[in-house]
């Protein structure tokens, strides 16, 4: 232990691929061969704990080296920064990077850049939660309401969420705290799987996962549509079938569609009784989702996992434009900007199921999502956080899911760590098995 | 000459940084202390001709390594692409570039890899109007209207213009060309200054700057304001006094506020007759656009220089959000988006006035508004293209201001190369002057 106040001495970046696409998983209607990545970084300190702050951008293959880049961009920000003061106060080390003058231009609140600093505000809340010694959850149910409302940014937002409506909310949400943590740690939080659902299934393969997740306790499973609509009339029939009337199925389009396009394809697919349409056009296009909704009343209008910032999702609410609300643990800016979503959300009564899988966003995301249900929306109902059983082994503290639901991680942090060797092995191109890949190529 | 048909064979980036922040130049109340820098590209062929693609996006200086990496990750989209090819529908590239399933992650459509996007797709439009042998607003403005409607992405914006919408306005444009071609030659196309109204300038420099600027036949001005309001009513009233009553005087609040703020600002500021504000707030913010202009009328609003696609400027359109869009040349997908958003203005009677200043984009967007006049609005009335005078010096084919006119560029091509030594001199870190100024420092 040194003297002096200890310090982040380190922002070291690791650019990690999956060989994904080789096996169809992951593919939808606008992405049809990912490989999924992470943008990883882990912040060390000199604090003499052993303790690390971890966190990362999830990519789907090419451009995570233009990710990681972006995150390196950051390191004159952090280095030498007092652990203490950044680990008491997230909100100003996100500020400061959203607000860095020079940079903002690549911006602003938006793409590489803005995805660069949720990485890096994500790791420094694991880290701050590993020092706590809580799961993010917990740590962040349990924290001062006006400690929360410090970390929330209300630039851009302040017309819809004031600092006064924020800890009213949260205050409110206080209320029966302890009930609904006993409740999540017996039951855990309800999840729905998209597993069963990608394109490139066959319709048995579709059938029998969709009858797994049944048996495996999920009451929700979600389908990729969009890419040939008598295929997806077939699909939905075949899922239908499978899983009975009382199951929910939801349909994603991974924004296919034009307007007029998405509204008739959701109608034509209307007797399969689809819970949500999800991403059903451009995440940037709000009065764009407000007219489909309208368009395909009752079928529900969700997005979120491609929208950039607090923003849009402002806006998404203010227009009316969704009945679900889909955040993503690793796209807006971190954990703060999540909080400022979660707030909003809960302001226009909108429920959140967050967009998960890929690589690491289930270990993030429901963290978030037990925070909500602990101290702000005080409900699971009609709220579910997508599952899908891809590379959780490479994480220290993978999920758990029984019967459905996503058991409470206990341990300290964000559950955001993935093993050495996973990155060791893929890392691109150097990692082991990159480095047989590509030498293999011709 | 090869037998084969030529090819591009190479892409290669430069990171060049202009110090301008020790100057003050350009300082708003979001960007204390800009350094001017461009991630350039060119683009290199086997044709034997000599000719190059030169292409870049602008940024303020920390990042510009992040977009040079971005910029790089495309090359695999460019290298081996037949030059008579995508000069011929420049168009294909850039939905190639764009539905990259991968690298569209980290978008879609905005941020750090979209400006990449624009900055290649710029890059050959630059080789395809001097293979032509001519300046690309004339290229533009002669094209068959079939050819101009292939060149446009519909996707997302069908909505608000179709295919047949935006045929009918290219033809209906076409009548009275010549006379508005000879016209362009022999006045140029209107500009407007922002020399004048920085706000790191005193009181003394702004008047002095101001009656120059009318001097040179100007009719427009422009302020930065947003840093502090009784600053603003005293440099308002100083502009004012310099320029008097007949001379627009524009305002500029670089997103500085919230929605209420911005309002109130700017009624604040109503008694000096501001001709237009522009970017009260999150260039994100549609719906709070509209709730400004409802606010200030009737001041008008502005906005467009960060808007991140086309998609986000349909909205601005459809919500009546704007009185005045600002196209910027190198932050959208390039022309071909530009192409959209200028289609977009006319359909819904939307007088375009570019952003401009900045590195080169003076020297870009002039042949977008020439083509608009000439081809597509049909009037330079309540039009102006912005003028900043600040590193012209380092473009082959620099702008030429006068009387307050934008002459014609006559050489073929986009405007878009530095001088070489330019390029040596600025390269960051390694160029001569940075080299020496680096080793300076302590």
């Amino acid at each position: 232990m040194s003297a002096t106040p200890a310090r982040i001495i380190s922002v070291d970046t690791h650019d990690i691929r999956f060989p994904t696409s080789r096996e169809l998983d992951g593919s939808d209607a606008m992405n049809p061969d990912p490989d999924y990545s992470a943008a990883y970084v882990v912040l060390r300190t000199d604090a003499g704990d052993g303790l690390e702050g971890h966190g990362f951008t999830f990519t789907i293959g090419r451009g995570n080296d233009v990710q990681v880049a972006a995150i390196g961009a950051l390191r004159p920000h952090l280095l030498g920064r007092s652990v203490d003061e950044v680990c008491a106060d997230p909100g100003s080390l996100s500020r400061d990077l959203i607000g860095d003058s020079q940079l903002r231009w690549l911006g602003p609140e938006k793409g590489v850049m803005h995805m660069a600093i949720g990485a890096v505000v994500n790791a420094v809340w694991d880290l701050a939660a590993k020092r706590a010694g809580q799961p993010l959850w917990r740590l962040l149910a349990h924290a001062d309401p006006e400690w929360l409302v410090s970390q929330v940014d209300f630039r851009y937002i302040a017309d819809a969420l004031t600092p006064e409506d924020a800890l009213a909310l949260l205050r409110g949400g206080r209320a029966g705290l302890a009930g609904r943590e006993a409740d999540l740690l017996e039951r855990g939080y309800p999840g729905y799987t998209t597993s069963p659902g990608w394109l490139g299934y066959s319709d048995e393969k579709l059938t029998r996962l969709a009858k797994e997740a049944v048996a495996d306790g999920f009451t929700q499973i979600k389908l990729k549509v969009g890419a040939d609509l008598a295929d997806d009339v077939r699909r939905l029939r075949t899922a239908r079938a499978a899983v009975g009337d009382r199951v929910r199925i939801a349909i994603d389009a991974n924004q296919r569609w034009n307007i007029g396009e998405g509204i008739a394809w959701v109608r034509a697919l209307a007797e399969f009784d689809p819970y949500w349409i999800e991403e059903p056009t451009s995440p940037d296009d709000i009065l764009g989702h407000a007219a489909v909704r309208e368009g395909v009343a009752p079928v529900r209008v969700a997005t979120g996992e491609h929208v950039q910032n607090r923003i849009v999702f402002k806006q998404l609410l203010q227009a009316g434009a969704v009945d679900v609300l889909q955040i993503d643990a690793a796209r807006v800016g971190g954990v703060n900007e999540n909080l400022a979503i979660l707030l909003l959300a809960a302001r226009f009564g909108v429920p959140v199921c967050p967009h998960a899988g890929g690589v690491g966003l289930c270990e993030l995301v429901q963290h978030l999502s037990m925070f909500d249900y602990l101290a702000l929306s005080g409900t699971t109902e009609d709220r579910v956080i997508e599952y899908v059983d891809h590379l959780h082994e490479h994480f220290t503290e993978p999920v758990v899911i029984r019967d459905g639901h996503y058991t409470a991680p206990l341990a300290p942090g964000f559950s955001a760590a993935m093993h050495p060797q996973s990155l060791a092995e893929y890392r691109y191109p150097d990692g082991a098995f990159w480095a047989a890949d590509l030498a293999g190529r011709p």
